[in-house]
């Protein structure tokens, strides 16, 4: 049985305060977990599975220092996970850091993205589309949010993500061009494919900031055929980026 | 204060049993059931709002009978709401039969989407690009599902969804050529625009069912450029309609 402190401990990383506090935070799954233990397996600090995981892992378990590894019971695994259903295997992983120099070679910046759900699947478009690195204001969703996590299904270990002042970002790089999704701007079949520029989403409801706005070389939008009123930002995104980078 | 077997029958609409055999859902806040009220009054059944939303929308329910339409304060509407923060006002919808022939018209058919989130918002997107019918196997997510109306953002109310058995309808349409969306066909940046076709698209893991793919025409892919394995359901299907229906 785990430790009340240690439950406690794990139970923190739920906050974002604890995260930032101990570089630290949750994931789940057998699936991502398999992609931790086969990539960066000296992230994991301590990782938490049934019998039956732990029994069919153990030549990918060699990479972990065997005091890193608890067996646990469903209960226990269930007072730990974030999930309804917890699943199987749970690991505490310490945080990247932003790798430097990296955020220059962003092209795709992402303001007051707020919906975990959305930032994550956001996150999950930009790898498939092959962005390797993501600049986000410093109030869009927690990277390290378990809901983020989920909805990022592995790509969040590899695409870097960086937080910061996005005026100031784009103020520093100004001769990165910056193409603005909005409702009213040139058809996206309009435009050529992006070569070394950035395509900026911005927030669900309230769209980019003014001032963002004013700094970015041009506004893209999606035409719209029928009647919604919107899309989602995440189908958006997705959009906009199977115009932009074509293989 | 609302009686208790009324809070009981609107609480009985959170389950889908309950939904059919009444043939009537709940809609919740501001937006949608102001456009119910201006688009389709007429299948409002009950209304239930605090006086601040009923003083400041007094025009629009004056199509309403009085008798609908009930005054709630806070714990009332907390407790016949779904969400965790109710939103002024909600509303018990009577389902729209589906227009009869309608059903030949989809260029959009869902097989086993069953995430509510990824279905309401796969509607919100074929709204987006003019699609007026959507044609779903039995086993996908259930269209008067509070989450899924959430995700649809309104446009559960323009688009019209029928589900039935996928085989059979393609049997009965084998005129239409359908686009089957997989991880290994034709790129979609070498299909022309889709005139009088579908797009099918699978479900979120095991994708396409194998007896549905056999009676398509051919098979579609996004090519992927970076390493993430695949996309979000409703991603891709934005991506795959803005190459195949343009304005």
């Amino acid at each position: 049985m785990l430790s009340k402190s240690r439950v406690k401990y794990i139970q923190s990383l739920y906050h974002k305060k604890f995260r930032d506090e101990e570089g630290c935070f949750v994931v789940e799954g057998p699936k991502i977990i398999t992609e931790l233990l086969s990539g960066i397996p000296n992230n994991i600090v301590s990782l938490y599975a049934v019998a039956s995981w732990l029994q069919a892992n153990q030549p990918l378990l060699q990479q972990l220092d065997p005091s890193f590894v608890y067996r646990v019971e469903e209960p226990d695994l269930k007072r730990i996970s974030s999930l309804k259903t917890p699943n199987q295997v749970l690991a505490v992983v310490k945080k990247r850091k932003p790798e430097v120099g990296s955020s220059s070679k962003a092209s795709l910046i992402l303001d007051r993205i707020q919906d975990p759900g959305n930032f994550g699947t956001i996150i999950r478009t930009a790898d498939w589309f092959g962005i390797s690195s993501v600049i986000c204001s410093a109030d869009c969703a927690d990277l390290y949010n378990p809901k983020v996590i989920q909805a990022t299904m592995g790509s969040m270990l590899r695409v870097g993500v960086t937080y910061t002042s996005l005026v100031g970002w784009m103020k520093e790089n100004d001769g990165i061009p910056v193409f603005a999704a909005t409702l009213h701007g040139k058809s996206l079949y309009e435009f050529p494919a992006m070569t070394g520029g950035a395509l900026l989403i911005g927030n669900e409801s309230r769209g980019i900031d003014p001032e963002l706005l004013s700094l970015c070389q041009d506004e893209i939008t999606i035409p719209r055929i029928g009647t919604a009123e919107s899309l989602n930002a995440a189908v958006a995104t997705g959009i906009l980026l199977s115009h932009l980078i074509k293989p």
